[in-house]
């Protein structure tokens, strides 16, 4: 049976999906209570910083360091370099991934930082993702700031 | 003589304390343009994820890898984990940074990873963070992740 806040994080995934975005959703967790939820909004905002755990950390507001210590970040990939850095600025101590076979994010940086990191290698997120890699790979490309192929034609 | 994209990193750390935030500024440098320039607006927009350089990032908007791999950026001071994350997500290969005496952030790592880091221990830099953390001691350790002392009264 599917974690119930991974599932959250799940449906953040498809909205952004629908939305013609990149499908990678998160929730935050304080309390077994979800205090922010969001998804990737390059596409939907023009922004290079709204990965989707980031959006989930806005759209939870400003909060006191004791609140992140005690939180737990589900999201449905392996976090990148930018959202593991944000991780390890307000000291969460767990992250729960739903995959890492698509992208391997900074997972080995979290851990050796103490993070406790929980991978589900869940099957749906992998299909997600599988499916908008193959539909828009130069959108995926720009999102973890790789290059794009120059296309002379 | 004060470099000229550090000026306005300063100018923007200025209004930022002027605006009654946090006042660290950022520009976002590419062949010898600046392509985006921000500050921290954690009181300005209640956010939890704009600081100085994210703000800078996120103003020049959506860009293809090869233009960030050309790119600089230039901080008022020393980049904490989520902006140093966001560096190496997009491949920044060069950051200037005006002083770390008031924050040492992750230029350890940043550097371990290849990117070419400059402290340039500037004074004014270092006066007004000083003037602003002893202001607002409590914001300040909002910004990056420290607890503050609880007051029971």
């Amino acid at each position: 049976m599917k974690d119930e806040f991974l599932k959250v994080a799940i449906e953040e995934a498809k909205k952004g999906y629908r939305e013609g975005g990149i499908p990678i959703g998160s929730v935050l967790v304080h309390n077994k209570e979800i205090i922010g939820r969001g998804h990737n909004r390059r596409v939907q905002k023009g922004s290079a910083i709204l990965h989707g755990e980031m959006d989930a950390l806005e759209n939870a507001g400003r909060l006191p360091a004791s609140v992140y210590r005690e939180s737990t970040l589900y999201t449905t990939l392996s976090p990148c370099s930018m959202c593991s850095g944000t991780i390890l600025l307000y000291g969460i101590p767990r992250v729960v991934i739903a995959e890492n076979k698509t992208f391997l994010g900074e997972e080995e940086l979290l851990r050796s930082r103490g993070v406790e990191v929980t991978v589900l290698d869940d099957t749906e997120c992998i299909d997600l993702m599988r499916t908008f890699i193959e539909e828009k790979p130069e959108l995926w490309n720009e999102d973890i700031g790789e290059e794009n192929e120059e296309r002379p034609f």
